[in-house]
C-alpha cells in the first residue's frame, strides 16, 4: 500500500519536486492514447538512472507495483497502472548523449522524443528508420518498449533492428548493460532483442543504443488509385514479383479514403470509382530512385491504377502524404470511439485479410475503416463505435474477438504494432499456445520475480483485459 | 549415467539403427571444428521434432546431459559434449519445407545446408544474406543457435535479422512455436530472437522460418592495395562518410597475404609495399551499382591505394576472391594450431584493433596473420603456435587473453560471430558484468531447470573452458 511514508522515502530519492501525488498528476499519468487508464497512486519523475534503480528497490521492499512511463502514446495501455502503485515517468530523461558518425550510432536517454533523434542525425546525414505515426510525440524508450513499426519498416525493419545496446533497471535495483556499440555480438543471450517489445514487463530501459544508417538522398513520392482492394494489393504483389522494395507501400481503403475527403473539404481524394488508394515512396540514391519509380508506376498501371501521380517536388510530395497524414483525426468524424487494432499477415494474405474484413462489416453492422502498411501485411483495422451504445458496444468487442480469430487463421498475428498490453491479453491464447505463454511467463519470473512491474500487461488473468476501468 | 536401459529406450523412440554407441561414432560426433571434443557416451540422430521431444523428455527423467547439434562447423566448442551424455544429431533433418515468393519466406528443418538454401532461394530469385566462411558445410539450425555473420552482414545483417519464428524443444519434452510468417508481430515476448544465437543452451531447434529479400539483380566487385592497415580503413571510413553501403568490406592483412600468395604459389598476390588489401562488393540494382562502384574506387584511390581493380565479369570476380577463399588453408602453412579469434569493436576504432595486435605480436613473439569484416569492426585474430611448445601455447593463451582484454576497452566484444561456447566462457566476465551474468542464468534456468541443455557453455565455471580434454 501507498502510504505517507513511502511516498517520503520516494522524495528523498529525486527530491519532492518530482513527486506528484495531486488527483490530476496521477489521473494525467493514469492514461495513455488508449484513453482507458485507471489512476496511479503516485507519479516518480526519475531524472537518472540511479533514482530508477532506487525507486525500483523501493517498490520491491513494499511490494508496491511499478509502472514504467515513457510520453504515453501507446494504444494498448502499455503504461495504464492498471493496479496502481508508482508510475515512474521517464520524461526528464530526454537527452540525446551521444551520435557517433564514425560508428554509426546513437546513445540517447529514453524520453527523447522519435523524430526530434531523427532530425538530429539527419542534420548530419544519417538515419533513423522506424517511423510510428506518433513520431513526434512518442519517444524512443516508449518505441523500443513496444518494437515499434511504421511505415518504413517493409524496406527497413522494425525498431528492433536498429537496437543494439540497453542500460535496464531490474526490480531488484540491479542495474544490467545489454549488447554494445558493435553491430555483431554473441556474447551470452541476446537479451537487448529480449527487452525489445517487452512492454515495460521486464526492466527499466533508462540507456538505449541505436545503430543508424545512411540518410537516403533521394526519394520519390508515388500515389495511385484503384477501382478495388483486390487490385491495389495485385500491385503490390507485382512490386515484390519485380523484386523491387519501396521503404512505404501503404493502403487506404473506401472507407478511410471517404472520411480524410470529408474531414480535409475535398472530394477529389476519394474519386468516383475508387475503393483503394495506394502511397508508395522508394528512396536510395537518386540514380536508383529513378529506376525504381518507373517499375513501381508500371507495376501499379498493370494491376488496374486509374491514376498514378508522382510528386515532382517537397510540396507536391507533403500533398500526397495528407490523405494518410489526415488520416487519425478524419475518422473521430465517423464515431466517437476508434478500437484501433493493428493486426498482421502474411503479405501475401492481405486480399483475404480485406474480405474478412469486409465479412465482419456485414456481420457485426459497423464501420471499419481500414489501412495499412501492406508490405508487412500489417493492416490497421479500425472498429468505429459510439461508447454510448451498448449494442454497439458489444457488436464490437465481438467483432474484434472474430477479426483475431481470423488473422490468426491466416498465419497472422493480433498485434503488428502496439503490443498487447492489457487490451489484447485476453486474446494472447489465440496466437500461442500453451507451452509458448508459460515459456514467457517462467522469463517474466526470472527477470521480476515478485510481478511488481507493470502488472496486469501481456498474460490474460482475472487483473487484464476488460476489467479495466475506464480511467481518466 | 548412460546405462544399457537407457540406451535400449532411445532405440525405441528413434530405431536401432539411428542409435550410435560404437567408438568412432562417439568421437566422430563429440568434435567439431574446434578440433578439442569429447566424446558422447551415445549418439541419436533425431528424423522428426517427435524424436528430438521424446529423447529430450527421457533425458530429463534419467537426468543426462543432451547436446544438440548441426553440422558440427562450429569454432568455440558449441556442439562438444563436454560432459558426455546424448549427442542428438540433427543432420537427418535437413528438408526445405516451403519456399513461398508471395511472402518472401522459407520454412526449413535445421540441418538444411546454408549454402543450399542460397542457392535454392536464389533459383526464384531471391535471397538469403547471411554467408558464414562455411556456408558450403554448415546448417542453418547451427547458423541460428551460433548467429552466424559472414561479409554480406554490413549491409544485411547477421542471421538473427531474417529469423521469423522458430519451432523449438525444451528439455522438459514440451514443444514451443515462437514467431511466425510475419515481419512485424509484438504479440509476447520475442524468444525467436532469444533463442537465435543462445548456442543450443535454451531448446532444441527443429523448424525454422526464415525471411528472405530480392536476390540483388547486380554486383560489383572491387579488390584494391594499400601501403598500411590504417590507409585500407581509412577508405573504409571514406565510404561511410560518403554514405555508400557496400555489401562487402574485407580486410585482409600483410601476414595473411603473404601465406596466401605462398600457399597458392602466386607472388602477385601480395606485392611489395601492400601492407594492406580490401575486397569490396557493391550490390542492387546495375544503375546504383555503377554508381557506387566509382563511388569505392575513388574513396579507395583518396585513401592511397596502390592498386584498384574491378572484376569485368564472374571469372575475374572468382579470381579476386581467391585470396579471400583462400586464408584457411593457407595460414595451416604457418603452424599447426590456428587459435581463430573473432573479436569485434565498433567500426571507428579499427585502426587502435589493428594497432593492438600489432603490440600482441611483438609482445608474444607469435605470428597473428589477421583478416576480416571491416564494415562492422570484427576481424579475425589467428594465433598461429603449434601445439607441440607449451612455451608457445602458453604465450598465446596470454595473448588471446589479452587480446580479449584489449577489445573490451576499445568498446568491443570478445566474440562477433562464433560464440563464446566453452572456450570463451571464462572471459565471459570480462564483457559483461555480473548482474548481466546472473540475469541470463536466470534465463537459462526459466528454459532448462536442471542444467542438463548443452552444459559447460557459456556461462564460466569449473566445468568449461580450459578443462576440456583434447579429445578426438
Amino acid at each position: 500500500m501507498v502510504t505517507t511514508a513511502f511516498v517520503d522515502r520516494l522524495r528523498d530519492i529525486v527530491g519532492a519536486d518530482w513527486v506528484l501525488t495531486d488527483a490530476a498528476s496521477r489521473h494525467e499519468y493514469g492514461a495513455d492514447a488508449l484513453r482507458r487508464g485507471h489512476p496511479a497512486d503516485v507519479v516518480v519523475c526519475a531524472g537518472r538512472t540511479a533514482d530508477v534503480s532506487a525507486v525500483a528497490r523501493l517498490c520491491t521492499e513494499m511490494r508496491i507495483p511499478l509502472v514504467p512511463r515513457g510520453a504515453g502514446t501507446g494504444f494498448s495501455g502499455g503504461a495504464v497502472p492498471l493496479h496502481g502503485g508508482v508510475v515512474l515517468s521517464l520524461e526528464r530523461m530526454n537527452r540525446i548523449l551521444e551520435i557517433d558518425e564514425a560508428n554509426l550510432l546513437a546513445v540517447v536517454e529514453p524520453c527523447v522524443i522519435t523524430g526530434d533523434l531523427q532530425d538530429a542525425v539527419e542534420a548530419v546525414g544519417l538515419f533513423y528508420p522506424p517511423d510510428p505515426a506518433s513520431l513526434r510525440r512518442s519517444s524512443i524508450g516508449g518505441n523500443v518498449a513496444e518494437c515499434a513499426g511504421g511505415p518504413r519498416a517493409f524496406k527497413y525493419g522494425v525498431t528492433r533492428q536498429y537496437v543494439l545496446g540497453l542500460e535496464a533497471v531490474l526490480m531488484s535495483g540491479e542495474v544490467v548493460q545489454t549488447g554494445g556499440k558493435v553491430v555483431k555480438n554473441v556474447v551470452g543471450y541476446d537479451l537487448t532483442q529480449l527487452l525489445v517489445g517487452s512492454e515495460g514487463t521486464l526492466a527499466i530501459l533508462t540507456r538505449i543504443t541505436l545503430r543508424l544508417i545512411p540518410k537516403p538522398p533521394a526519394v520519390a513520392t508515388l500515389r495511385a488509385m484503384f477501382p478495388s482492394v483486390r487490385a491495389a494489393v495485385d500491385a503490390v504483389g507485382g512490386l515484390v514479383r519485380a523484386r523491387v522494395v519501396p521503404s512505404t507501400m501503404e493502403i487506404v481503403d473506401r472507407a478511410t479514403l471517404e472520411a480524410v475527403a470529408r474531414s480535409l473539404g475535398d472530394r477529389t481524394l476519394a474519386p468516383e470509382g475508387t475503393d483503394a488508394m495506394l502511397l508508395i515512396e522508394v528512396d536510395g540514391l537518386a540514380e536508383l530512385v529513378e529506376a525504381e519509380a518507373i517499375r513501381v508506376a508500371s507495376a501499379c498501371r498493370n494491376a488496374g491504377a486509374t491514376e498514378v501521380l508522382r510528386a515532382a517536388n517537397d510540396a507536391e510530395r507533403e500533398s500526397l502524404w495528407r490523405v494518410r497524414r489526415g488520416i487519425s483525426p478524419a475518422l473521430m468524424v465517423i464515431a466517437d470511439l476508434k478500437i484501433n487494432n493493428d493486426i498482421v499477415v502474411p503479405k501475401g494474405r492481405v486480399p483475404e485479410c480485406f474480405d474478412l474484413i469486409d465479412r465482419l462489416k456485414a456481420e457485426f453492422d459497423l464501420p471499419m475503416p481500414s489501412f495499412g502498411h501492406v508490405g508487412d501485411g500489417n493492416i490497421h483495422v479500425n472498429i468505429m463505435v459510439s461508447p454510448d451504445d451498448p449494442d454497439a458496444m458489444r457488436r464490437a468487442r465481438e467483432a474484434e474477438a472474430e477479426l483475431f480469430r481470423g488473422v490468426v487463421a491466416l498465419g497472422g498475428a493480433i498485434s503488428g504494432e502496439h503490443g498487447v498490453g492489457f487490451t489484447k491479453a485476453p486474446y494472447l491464447g489465440l496466437g500461442l499456445d500453451a507451452p509458448t505463454i508459460g515459456l514467457m511467463q517462467a522469463v517474466k519470473q526470472a527477470f521480476d520475480p515478485l510481478g511488481l512491474l507493470n502488472p496486469g500487461k501481456i498474460f490474460p488473468g482475472r487483473t487484464g483485459g476488460a476489467d479495466a476501468g475506464s480511467g481518466p
